[in-house]
């Protein structure tokens, strides 16, 4: 099944544009996995058990199993995942970038070790930091365009043209040029609904992973109304924090599967 | 010791501005590594013991283990490096590039977990994506500029100013604004000589990672023309490929000694 297919039929089974973001942080779990082994997988299982019904993809952030040396736990999560959620898309959100030949081993490393539906991929080294990425036209290459954080202003938002910026230049790029296999994405921050609405002027319905609600301020009726396209779908809407971390106690499940469940409606209450 | 004397030392020490990359392809190796359990850190030892007299630095690249499960293996070469190079800086070229948050979860696995002198990162999300990295004046943070590929070109050379282009401005904000703890350097691929004189009228004595000699085809005599500070150093030059497998026989240990040898010499003549 090509990317967009599989992407299609996540929103239409789940009737939810909701990711949720597996971003552990081991200190702010509930004590009874802190420093249990295997804590980081046992804890997304209790999140993805409760968040499937609500929940169109997951998308684990590379940096929070790297930094506790837990990739093994990572691949158990996607495994879970893809046994227990087979409608939602995996994303591993790690923003490869690097020169072909090396480009090539991060392919194989979403691709075959991790066997993620869709990765994060960084634009600033060009067309063929992202071509290894690009031939797997039944995964997802989601490409940084306008990212959710204040930096994005520093280099995103130079004029690199009568009337252009670089975040600008990129969503065409990826649309006009990167996305011929069909297998593109943009991430585009709700924190920045103005140049949400731009963007989607500027590429028709190429899908956006939309990070920046929740924890980081983004608001869901503004970026639903800048992004979504005419089907109202077109936005995979992604929350961690508050989703993972809404209760540090013993309910953390209960919260967190209410907080998706809020998020799902308020969503599509907008479109 | 600050990351500066600390790559000063190391320049002086070996005599030597020779960057060891460790980029390990398993089917490149010799058969008796090839399929054999921790065959990539017995691979690497055996490089180690072959080059050190001639590096300054190594630099395992991330993608060649994480696309082989490999992070032990990481972990194992970085520990070996420290024991047996003590001199030589060990560079983590992980591009890493996200959101402030993560940023920190980046910083705690390059420069806790796997005690990394130096991380590679990307510009593309802004200063705040680089912060976490900087303020450990102890460590290198070593910034995308320029890279060696052929789609370099695609972004990095957007005019973003009257006569600046995108690589120009972000080797300016790194020299002016980032580097206040003194711990920057830029890559700045050795198969563009005309940019790397650029930037270095741009910058200063801040030091360079310099990939692209060896297999990519960058000269070694336009590259230290090019970008060698007064004082003859200013460039960590980076070789992987030509060394690791300048023979793919039993004699691959004495081969990559040689390329090393023989890059280190020819460096030498131009300081």
């Amino acid at each position: 099944m090509s990317f967009a297919d599989k992407l299609a039929a996540a929103w239409k089974s789940t009737n939810s544009l909701v990711c949720v973001g597996l971003d552990p942080e081991p200190k702010k779990f509930p004590d009874r996995f802190r420093d249990a082994p295997g804590g980081i997988f046992e804890f997304n299982k209790a999140i993805i058990d409760a968040t499937r019904e609500f929940a169109c993809a997951y998308k684990p952030q590379f940096a929070h199993y790297a930094a506790h040396a837990a990739e093994t736990q990572l691949e158990h999560t996607i495994d879970y995942i893809k046994a227990t959620a087979p409608n939602a898309v995996v994303i591993l959100d790690s923003k490869r970038g690097d020169i072909g030949s090396t480009a090539e081993q991060y392919a194989l490393e979403a691709f075959d070790r991790y066997d993620a539906d869709a990765v994060t991929v960084n634009p600033y080294l060009g067309r063929d930091s992202v071509e290894p990425f690009l031939k797997h036209a039944d995964r997802g290459v989601i490409i940084l365009c306008r990212t959710s954080n204040p930096g994005a202003r520093d280099l995103q938002d130079l004029h690199v043209g009568p009337g252009k910026k670089l975040f600008q230049h990129v969503a065409e790029t990826v649309a006009k040029e990167w996305n011929s296999a069909g297998n593109c994405m943009l991430v585009v921050g709700a924190t920045y609904p103005d140049e949400l609405a731009d963007i989607r002027g500027r590429v028709g319905d190429l899908p956006f992973l939309v990070p920046g609600v929740g924890a980081q301020g983004g608001d869901v009726a503004k970026a639903m109304a800048a992004g979504k396209t005419q089907a109202g779908t077109g936005l995979v809407i992604s929350s961690s924090r508050a989703i993972l971390y809404a209760s540090s106690g013993a309910d953390f499940a209960e919260a967190a599967h209410r907080t998706a469940k809020d998020l799902r409606d308020s969503i599509n209450a907008h479109r």
